[in-house]
């Protein structure tokens, strides 16, 4: 991987000299002064343009059974985000949003983990470039999502690679899983990791799948390009984590999921969410209320007077 | 007090069972499915005019140093609200709020209650009606705010007053008071009560003032024109809690205050805040940036496609 872009630490230090010099106590805006903060260090915190990607695909590990709803119905869902339908429309329109849904092969799932390597090398390859390129290079912010009948098992069998512990430990309910099904996730992704032992170090490769190798390449291509990300619950964040720290300084999350291997994930990436609704939808719906917070902290930032200017004091 | 108009128990089952037919598994959005199906019960999900208003007074308590402001700032913020300066202006403009600064007599402070009562009678029921009368009765939604340098210690009394508990119990540092102002906040308070025994059934006579007498007016007319109501924080929910439970059904509260006493507050109303994000600014900062959230919650229950509606299953 080149080098990455850095924050800039002077915009940052003088954002943080604006925000106490604005008409307020000290730090009495909590989270929004952070948020106004980082975003100085990236793009600035002028939000003109927004933009919202999900990515779709589709997982051989639902021969197995792990999905509580047939596999089709993530090109139904890809149908419905295009007809407007689904919450990440609704939630994109309030927020100011432009979104663009990537199907990534659905027809083509990769492969059932606990028999092969998900992926080969080069569909790794494809989907990230795949995931790069549906980055507008001119947003000033990126919100990214997923949808994918049977990823909450896909993102557990990541989530253990990078940070390990079993399987119980990363697997939860997803979009509706009861004890047995929870349970059937936890074996499948121990049989996973065991099979895979030797490529742990390519999660991606190991358990999949095409939208998880999308969000990766989406961040990296956001942080070359200085945009801030936004990243979303569980699944989305487990592909974001497969890069590493270093990968994701540009990088919130915009809600803490209620899918319980989520609040481990972002205590492993040091990382707390902007919100706690206990959503679990996917879809980049959290990310897409959380980007409402960040334009309040932007606007706030930008159009407050200093107390000098006011006259206060 | 008359009869109050109670949450429409049909529209709100009405709601919840259209929320089971969405194009999502039952439960994922959490807190905005709530909230919802909670719009529903009183003026719908549909907002097209939001009403910010924040109510400006002076206390007499200051006399007693519980301020590390000076007591002008309360004009000079007011001045601030007006020229849009300050963060609420920014804050509900980017939550599509429309704002009203409501002073009240800035240069009439209630009067010091470690010595008597803050208010007498008429002085309460003026604040009050100058409270309902600020609301839009055409509002679909109001949030509610306050700036009054010295407040936090009145709302502690309040508190007190209405749920019982010290001093210690419900101050904390405010727009900033050391350890030292904290524990003279605390026993000022406790002289109040003290000195008010008799009359803490009516806590904003005993304890003032005339910002929390407003939003408390507010609270009733805008319950009689079923306009659901955001509460801000600490100072903003005492002042309302002093109505009792009944007349609060119609309120959400908009972000837990990192003041201490608001989540003392807020478990003994039964209310959970809809944010968190370590704000304690007051002016109603809290209850903007949560109307967003609200709005997104409107926006996704009107908007989304059901199961049916979008042929998926």
């Amino acid at each position: 991987m080149s080098a990455l872009p850095e924050a800039d630490i002077a915009a940052r230090a003088e954002a943080l000299a604006r925000q106490a010099q604005l008409t307020k106590p000290a730090g009495s805006l909590g989270r929004l002064e952070d948020i106004a903060v980082f975003l100085a260090g990236w793009r600035g915190t002028r939000i003109d343009r927004a933009q919202a990607l999900v990515f779709a695909g589709n997982h051989g590990i639902c021969a197995r059974g792990v999905n509580p709803f047939p596999q089709k119905v993530t090109a139904q869902m890809v149908a419905n985000f295009r007809a407007g339908g689904a919450a990440i429309n609704q939630l994109c329109r309030v927020a100011g949003a432009e979104l663009s849904v990537v199907p990534l092969d659905l027809d083509r799932p990769t492969r059932d983990f606990t028999a092969a390597p998900a992926m080969d090398e080069a569909e790794v390859r494809a989907a990230m470039d795949a995931g790069a390129a549906a980055v507008d290079p001119k947003a000033d912010i990126l919100i990214l999502g997923e949808m994918g009948i049977g990823n909450s098992t896909v993102a557990a069998g990541l989530a253990a690679a990078v940070f390990g512990g079993t399987g119980a430990d990363w697997v939860g309910p997803g979009t509706g899983s009861d004890a047995q099904g929870i349970s059937l996730k936890a074996r499948v992704v121990d049989e996973g990791l065991a099979l895979h032992a030797p490529l742990l170090h390519e999660p991606i490769r190991a358990f999949g799948g095409r939208e998880q190798a999308a969000i990766a390449g989406a961040v990296l291509a956001a942080r070359r390009a200085r945009i801030p990300v936004i990243l979303d619950g569980f699944v989305c964040t487990a592909a974001a984590a497969t890069l590493g720290p270093e990968a994701l300084e540009h990088c919130l999350i915009g809600h803490g999921s209620a899918e319980p291997g989520h609040a481990r994930l972002c205590a492993a990436m040091g990382k707390t969410p902007i919100l706690d609704l206990g959503m679990r939808l996917g879809e980049g719906s959290g990310a897409a209320v959380a980007l409402m917070v960040v334009r309040a902290a932007a606007a706030m930032h930008d159009g407050m007077a200093t107390f000098a200017e006011a006259g206060i004091g």
